[in-house]
């Protein structure tokens, strides 16, 4: 899965990540109007609205990102129909020739782990005959409950070429509050951390990285360059760039000298950028899908600066 | 919330939860067989299996227990069709009375927490409709990413009378990897325990205790007791009894001077009781939720130990 990603990112000389978290605030008046002349305004018009929307957005940055990460929060919320839109926008990004993260943050054990790892990253049965229900190439996991609830899904990364982010040092200003007590002499961010990186020694890929990765958020850049040092062979990714307040400046020390080792994601300054300057004066609301990609490349260029 | 679980557990005379983790194995055969000439071996097939095979579970045991605990990752790996299962099996639930805890285990924050707490505790919005999504009254939460994760579905409880149970001490074997760290002359898990009794403050029911539980393992007596002199007002979710190993006389530290405090999760030991002695002896496969109303029944008996 590592080397899939790096490749992607080569090809396309760009480490973002798009974040599909689509809320109905974002997407254009025609598309909803349509979707609630079908469905009446239902969750089942919401998330056919979503799935629009997200394709279009797609087909505005397939070409110029690695990766998308559609979060399931604004899809689960909606229900089964919310599901199948996710479902449906996973299977369109990989059409489109994504590399797909499934922002999931799942935590559980033993045949509940296997169950999440089945759906989410591997395969699931009924009888004899077994079904890929999520077409994700990663997941993000939340580590609180340990090795038990990890192991499962590192099986299922190896069985099927699949990878994992898990959350070490997340975004948010309360991050701290657990994230950052003090574990003997050293933080538990930077505990877990150390787990991260034992559990990724035997999915190292060719150039050097495991598909074992972290999530550490674009707002904590000290924190970020001590985990580059304990962890050099895992992959960050990185939450909390533009909206969140973080800039490319701060973001040097997430990545190794080899220009490699993290990918910045962005989600509603992309895929809602038709809704504020300077792209809001350029595209109509028809337009959307092409603001989102000038902004994707506007944050291409803004990332370029770390590496001169 | 917790004034009515207490009621609910009052009135059944049963600190027992009920977990709805379906599996195919435990799904009688004419189920099977009758979803698979149906919708083939399929994902909708499974789904259709576990929705039929809960209702007759719940038709078992709906009067001698306080609650249910659908387990979401059994539902959510088959897709869709399976979560609508999930959403099926939560109505169905309520219908017959019993108060409906979503393990779910979820993580995140800002507008992300937003969206799982409206769709899981709350009601979405589509334009000036609302809508119910879940039928939960209360939800479990992983507690890693801090207050600003916690917060939004705090909000919504008091809103919408509902409760939450965050991870404290999980019952896995590896739990203490961090869980157990020493945080400055304390266990993680004891700090995280105050965390949420503070969480827990605003929202004391007139029997004393809060909407927001914890998570507790069955397997952790020791540490349990603690917990339970740290947060005397913080209502346990006990899982692990049964097939995890712990029981009844492991269970006393879990509960108050007054009979109150613990709610015990057994799953696979009331839903998958006719396939294992002394009850496969006495209920044909058909009678699979007959076989679960006497396993019901056994531990009820088996916890009634506890008070003597």
């Amino acid at each position: 899965m590592i080397d899939r990603l790096i490749a992607k990112i080569e090809e396309t000389q760009n480490p973002t990540v798009v974040g599909l978290d689509p809320r109905l605030s974002f997407v254009p008046q025609y598309i909803k109007e349509e979707a609630y002349s079908n469905y009446g305004k239902t969750p089942k018009a919401a998330a056919k609205a979503f799935l629009e929307f997200n394709k279009k957005i797609i087909d505005g940055i397939y070409d110029i990102v690695p990766a998308v990460k559609p979060q399931v929060a604004m899809y689960e919320q909606y229900g089964a129909e919310g599901m199948q839109a996710y479902i449906d926008t996973l299977q369109y990004a990989k059409e489109k020739g994504l590399m797909v993260i499934g922002d999931i943050k799942r935590s559980d054990i033993t045949s509940t782990a296997e169950a999440y790892a089945d759906g989410h990253i591997g395969k699931v049965k009924v009888e004899e005959e077994s079904y890929t229900v999520y077409q994700q190439d990663c997941i993000t996991l939340n580590p609180y409950l340990g090795s038990d609830s990890i192991e499962p899904y590192i099986g299922h990364c190896k069985n099927y070429d699949k990878g994992l982010f898990i959350l070490v040092k997340t975004s948010n200003p309360n991050s701290g509050e657990i994230q950052d007590l003090d574990v003997g002499g050293e933080k538990l961010y930077e505990r877990v951390g150390k787990m991260v990186d034992q559990w990724g020694q035997s999915l190292i890929g060719k150039r050097g990285y495991s598909a074992i990765g972290a999530v550490v958020g674009a707002t904590h850049p000290q924190q970020a360059e001590k985990l580059r040092g304990i962890m050099p062979k895992t992959y960050f990714l990185v939450p909390g760039y533009g909206a969140q307040g973080a800039t490319a400046k701060d973001l040097k020390g997430y990545f190794n000298e080899d220009g490699l080792g993290a990918i910045i994601n962005s989600s509603r300054g992309i895929i809602a950028a038709h809704q504020k300057q300077p792209y809001q004066s350029k595209f109509s609301e028809k337009e959307f899908y092409l603001a989102a990609r000038e902004a994707a490349l506007d944050m291409k260029k803004d990332l370029q600066q770390i590496f001169r």
